[in-house]
């Protein structure tokens, strides 16, 4: 008898008989005899009719209203699934971010989880009550709800997986979603695909950043840090997903598991900037200040000056532009140049931090097919190039079949790196 | 500078539109000065949309889970409320259940209010916030959301208004609503009617069981508990509407106040039931264990044994039938007789506790046109008449005539007693 947490996102609860579903399977589980708790999100396009509605009343809603709002989208859910449980003949009960204990920050609208009280979720579990949490919100140390923004109720449910220690009690956190699970990269663009069977959290991560939406990358840190299984599957099908999980031997054997394209990137250019302490700091807190996300930094002194190089999303440039205009007033010289119309095609595997090589065969595959590569950045498991976009999808497809990857977790080291 | 409490019932949030005019109707308040809470009911028709959501992945909800559910609908309407009133300027805050202490017991879908712990409401009122209270929920001892069932959340905003002792304050709970007030007789069925600038407690409680919808009897009894006046006005017109308070002397210079007309019921005749002790119990528990209300109960004995006569709503005749049916099975004899089509014409008063006069006048004025009068019922302020349902709203014009209701507050006793 494990203890699980089972995760059903929005479109996993949509609609009245996709929550009856998803009780099904947690009388499954609970038939197999498994202790369980579940975390629902709102139902469907809730929140943007929510946020609709906030729209017609206010010309600029507080963050503290619109999560008093917010919450109620996923009251709903809880409690509807919690009825529906019981209709299965499963005592349940919902609990809101009160009743369940989750405490936060007073960072409304982007909360962080503090603390989850889990008296009540044990006490609930022993008398073999299903309580059905409400996902994505808490209550701030002022004893008001708040939200923890994207990715919050996966974030959820990895903390109460968490804090129930499921781990230690042969469980894990079950997320079910819209997908089957992770593939070697993303089917819509690579038919022959596979889905993975197990795959580490800093790979998820690595893809996740790089494009592949399977899963947010918070809710992954948060099971990277306190050790909780991440089992990411489809809620319409029987079938085991993909295992989020640490190392295991088994996956060192692999240098390449998974690739992923990430479209519509815009690349900037800045040239002559004055040789000086604290210019990245000038440039990138007026583009930071803006809430913009910036990857892929690259820093080169050429004769003019120090030379600065990044990409951001293509929607992003204009704001990006203004920032970086007003910044290189502020530095004294410095030019602006932008490139649009780039995709970033990356491999991703724990295995490349030992062996070399998968640089090489990457640059390979995409030289020998005339693709030209405008930019290349690495971690200690990913490598990324920059290629125009109208040869992203052909770049994806080449990685993937350099690296073998339609054999999926089969693939042998010695046929990755070509010395089989 | 009163302390005030100001209630939105559904049609006045049923809309973002509707929202941001009860908003501008709290502005105006506080801009005069006044200390404000507000309490809102649920938008519209959301009761009913998530009424039939648990219908939909339940057989038979239950009333637990129902009630979490419930309580979001106002807990939107806060939310948007307090959004409404901040983009007016005003500093405000929602609050649910649990934030604004509302203690109720465990009875979920008519919990009883058992206390408000207003500390923060009291804070919120001195920092100078809006508070916007959830109407028609509450917290069980355990902890659980818990609904007040019909009336709730006018119950809510008086109950708010006691904790906040608006009366001492120089203020009153303002229940803002889609009529005007209370008038001398439905104005839909009466047109020259008018509206009665005040009314007591008791004589409201009369009128609202007779048939007056204009506000529920339990949020009057309440009031009247604890003395708070309530002001029952016209959400979208600037006017006065009707004060229910303490009886004035004024108010005893005024025989009738109001007549109510209430439709569609059944009479219910037995005879020939066995002279015995608890052969009344036998019949009434049989009937109220289905829930069914009964009013206007008259026993006679005939020369074949005890008679009960009394009326019950037209709908709940065929249940009110089996019941009885098996009550005279148990008792071992009797018989019983139906009638349908029957109305039922009151006229209330608090002066008429001092002056006789009053039914005879009733009397006459139905004799006078003919209408035959099939039983007759009476309270300390209160005289009804049962009549052929053809003949409902004729009557209920000819009493409105015969106590000169059409002057409103401004009849003499002696007018209405024909002494004039």
């Amino acid at each position: 008898m494990a203890t699980l947490v089972m995760k059903f996102g929005g479109t996993s609860v949509a609609d009245p008989e996709r929550i009856r579903r998803a009780a099904r399977r947690v009388a499954e589980s609970r038939a197999d005899g498994h202790r369980v708790a579940v975390v629902v999100s709102a139902m469907g396009n809730t929140t943007d009719q929510l946020i609709a509605l906030a729209a017609q009343v206010s010309r600029a809603p507080g963050r503290r209203e619109l999560d008093a709002l917010m919450s109620t989208g996923e009251a709903v859910s809880a409690a509807l699934t919690a009825m529906a449980l019981e209709d299965q003949g499963l005592p349940a009960r919902s609990l809101n971010a009160f009743q369940a204990g989750m405490r936060t920050d007073a960072g409304h609208g982007r909360a962080k989880l503090q603390a989850i009280d889990s008296k009540m979720l044990e006490r609930l579990l022993d008398e073999g009550v299903t309580p059905v949490i409400t996902g994505f919100q808490g209550f701030s140390p002022e004893g008001l709800l708040t939200t923890l923004g994207r990715g919050g109720s996966d974030t959820t449910a990895v903390a109460v997986a968490a804090a129930l220690r499921v781990q230690e009690r042969g469980g894990c956190c079950e997320i079910y979603t819209d997908v089957d699970g992770v593939h070697t990269a993303d089917p819509r663009l690579v038919p022959e695909a596979p889905k993975l069977g197990a795959i580490t959290y800093d790979e998820m991560l690595e893809l996740a950043a790089m494009g592949a939406g399977v899963m947010h990358a918070r809710a992954v840190v948060f099971g990277q840090r306190h050790n909780v299984p991440i089992h990411v599957r489809h809620s319409q099908r029987p079938e085991p997903g993909t295992m989020i999980q640490r190392e295991t031997s088994r996956m060192e054997s692999i240098a390449v598991i998974g690739c992923a394209l990430k479209s519509d990137l815009g690349r900037v250019q800045l040239q002559g900037l004055p040789r000086a302490a604290g210019v990245q700091a000038q440039v990138f807190s007026a583009i930071s200040a803006r809430g913009i996300l910036v990857d892929d930094i690259i820093q080169t002194e050429g004769p003019a000056g120090v030379e600065l190089a990044f990409t951001v999303e293509h929607g992003e440039l204009p704001e990006v532009k203004m920032a970086v205009t007003e910044a290189i007033e502020r530095l004294g010289s410095g030019r602006i140049d932008l490139e649009v119309g780039l995709a970033k095609v990356s491999a991703v595997g724990t295995g490349m931090r030992s062996h070399a090589g998968v640089a090489t065969r990457m640059f390979q595959a995409l030289g020998a097919a005339g693709i030209p590569i405008r930019n290349i950045t690495t971690s200690e498991i990913r490598i990324s190039c920059l290629v125009p976009q109208e040869h992203g999808e052909l770049s994806l497809r080449l990685v993937h079949e350099a690296f073998g990857l339609e054999r999926g977790e089969r693939v042998t080291l010695a046929e990755q790196l070509g010395t089989a």
